[in-house]
């Protein structure tokens, strides 16, 4: 069971670095393979869309433009399991390169990503996704 | 099976009625109590806390500054079932009344809480809560 465990974090790490490479690379086809066909994704803007191909597509419109030089690093990967198929995963990101709508540069980003990610066979991808940029200021 | 759904879905919208009622009287026990024993928190600044005791602990202290005068209201609940026992929850909240640390009022807030939900016995509660505050520029 610890080995299961085991093998599936470092399955679920595979899939956050297979998400990673594919933005880095800008290719909205791979990125979206790392989403379930059934999936929901909701953006740091609180914008949402249902199911592999639209992630896909609208990854394809802001990877030509916004995005197009953008990189991003996730710097921790937390996954909390619940059962043996589901699990709750944060990840922190940095991302710089990006642009804002007017093609001006938008400063570097620190964000979290909280993502419910599924096993069906023996493959993982997200089934759920929100995403946040923090704020510069915090609480503390 | 679709009258159970139905029931579940009474009773996470139950849950989230609590959740509001609870802080909108500025009870940290009771708004602790719709968090498993074993919940992860995040807040909007992306700092995290483990366990309902923790939850407790945090909104008791902030209940009585910043939030002593706060409104919560969840304007939008949507629930994506992850089998019979869990499932995703996004709640669309907008909030008046908060102050910032220095003591002046905080603009009115619209944010987007996410949620997994978890049944043990008959009892829904908060296993995975993050929240964010919705930037006011969009991409559209």
């Amino acid at each position: 069971m610890i080995l299961e465990m085991i093998a599936a974090e470092q399955a679920i790490e595979q899939l956050i670095e297979d998400f990673t490479k594919s933005w880095n690379v800008h290719d909205a086809k791979s990125f979206a393979s790392t989403f379930a066909e059934d999936a929901d994704f909701t953006n740091v803007f609180g914008q949402k869309a249902h199911g592999r191909r639209a992630v896909e597509n609208i990854h394809a419109a802001i990877f030509s433009t916004m995005f197009k030089e953008s990189h991003l690093i996730a710097e921790e990967v937390v996954t909390r399991f619940m059962g043996e198929d589901l699990a709750a995963v944060d990840v922190r990101w940095c991302m710089s390169g990006a642009r804002d709508r007017q093609g001006n540069p938008w400063p570097e980003r620190n964000g979290l990503m909280n993502l419910v990610v599924r096993k069906e066979g023996r493959k993982w991808s997200i089934l759920v996704m929100h995403n946040m940029d923090l704020p510069v200021i915090t609480l503390n």
